[in-house]
């Protein structure tokens, strides 16, 4: 669907000025790209990035991990030999997701199932092992979020740290959650953002982010919708009486309508074997991945509480109040929207 | 001056429910106090109170200087004997402040004189070792912020750091001024703000800080001044067409009027001999002192160019545009205000 022409006769209000301004002075102040670093950092060499909220990738900082070194299909289904693991499944890869139901905006939430480890393995490999060239019905992506090292992948825990040094001293804690992140690149992960500290390791093929910080948030459209889930043949059922808030609608990759939109300056970066990037909290992020020479995407990563002190957690809430009210002033389109999805 | 009655009648608009959310949020998540905690910090110790904004006293820190060990009214006069100072006179004690001009506010700056150091020395102390009760027509201040160490109090830079080796690690730059200070209780640093991280060290005597935070701006009525300064004699004497901008207009000691001073956490905190208060960019502070046992306050200061990248500076313009809006809202008695000065 082509753009609808923004409203050009309504002028621009005091808000919109100023919401313009805070982010013409982001943009003039920060890089317009993701730099890579040699890893792993000190303390206060990771401090420094942490207090500005800036992404980065370290490269070499995997150096020595057993995950590195050993993980491939036949290592992995060794280790995780008798082990079953919850799976994502949707029809589309698209994970936590907004998805229209009879024509109304849902948040849709994956089906989840439990399965042999070896058999997730056949049949994420068998994309790439076959080359088809078409995505079966039923995409499935091993991404539970609840520390899954510690729990399911239990078996590979000794490959992998249990929490990083550098970060632990910077952070002042222990991760609250490590987990590991297995699919291929039929799945994407659509655009949201997490109240952690974000150290992403990719073992295994390559990922994909577009990210956009979170002052952008002005721009991405959040919105507050019912939920829904997909059962195990891929219908929605929604879940009456439970809604989200605050979930950005736009996707990065595809052409935008919206004034605020226009004024975003994603930045895109490709994480390879070895690398991690440090994505900041409450930085929005679109996720895409593909497999290596092994058949999988394979990542672990390493979420720290964010810190709410200071006044970047309160700033971030109050700019989102304000892109809120612009909202409300661009509902015009935001229908259209609805109705096309 | 009674406050005049606040305008009960206009309902609050959306912009003012996000600056309160901001502020509530803020006061919610941070210490409504300064804390003390021993000194020196490590780099990192100190980078988490830079990367918080949040300022902080540290005692001992200054164990070992020689400044701390030695300097008393004989032994500065000593190694200042031939030099002179630039000291800022007023006729008030108010260098850098709001004055009332035929009726209009004005940005007033000291009249600044040269001076031998023994002769200054002598007037400070005159007020402490005369016990005179009323302050004379004249109030003089040493308080030039040029990096006055390296030039006219070049003879004491020995008995300090050149930089603060903590500091220079966290902040990865050296200071950009260090600078002496000495006046007695005669004179007031009226609220502003810098834009630098500062560590200010206290010598001799005492110094009373009322500190707000960065997001406090919102509360400070900050306004555009023309300037105009102090002669010899304590007249005014206007600058045409010179203004200053974004110069908070509140006296935090005062009663105060409109609604959102109401909303202002302000902090209070007393730095004593050999203490040294982390002040954090943008934060305001009004300063008051009160000379010690030599009969003068004595204090050093360390200044830190801030980091303007990262989301902090642009966020705080924001809100201190909106604040701006809501400023304007309030004009009424705005207007009252000028008359009455």
């Amino acid at each position: 669907m082509p753009c609808p022409a923004a409203p050009v006769s309504r002028s621009m209000g005091s808000a919109d000025k100023a919401l313009e301004g805070l982010l013409s002075t982001y943009h003039d102040l920060n890089n317009a790209f993701v730099p890579r670093v040699p890893g792993p950092p000190t303390p206060l060499e990771f401090l420094q990035y942490v207090r500005r909220n800036q992404p980065v990738v370290f490269t070499g900082l995997m150096e020595g991990w057993g995950a590195l070194e050993r993980w491939n299909d036949r290592y992995l289904r060794e280790k995780m030999e008798g082990c079953d693991i919850d799976v994502a499944v949707t029809p589309l890869g698209n994970a936590d997701s907004i998805v229209s139901v009879d024509g109304v905006e849902h948040f849709v939430k994956p089906y989840t199932s439990s399965e042999p480890f070896s058999s997730f393995m056949d049949y994420i490999r068998s994309r790439h092992v076959n080359a088809s060239s078409t995505p079966p019905s039923i995409i499935k992506y091993a991404q539970s979020q609840d520390g899954n090292l510690g729990k399911e992948f239990a078996a590979l825990a000794p490959d992998l740290p249990s929490s990083l040094a550098f970060a632990d001293s910077a952070l002042l804690s222990t991760p609250d959650a490590v987990n590991v992140w297995i699919g291929n690149s039929d799945s994407t992960s659509a655009l949201h953002k997490d109240n952690y500290e974000n150290l992403y390791c990719q073992v295994l093929g390559k990922k994909s982010f577009v990210l956009l910080s979170p002052l952008e948030g002005i721009c991405v459209r959040e919105k507050s919708l019912p939920v829904a889930s997909y059962d195990s043949q891929g219908k929605v059922a929604v879940e009456k009486g439970q809604s989200v808030n605050g979930w950005p609608s736009v996707d990065p990759d595809v052409g935008h309508c919206g004034k605020w939109w226009g004024k975003a300056r994603p930045m895109r970066v490709e994480l390879h074997r070895g690398e991690v990037l440090y994505l900041p909290a409450l930085w929005y992020h679109k996720v895409s991945q593909e497999e290596g020479d092994e058949g999988i995407c394979c990542a672990v990563n390493y979420w720290y509480d964010m810190d709410f002190e200071g006044p970047f957690y309160s700033m971030v809430q109050f700019v989102r109040d304000c892109a809120k009210d612009c909202e409300t002033l661009e509902g015009g389109d935001e229908q259209e929207e609805h109705g096309s999805r």
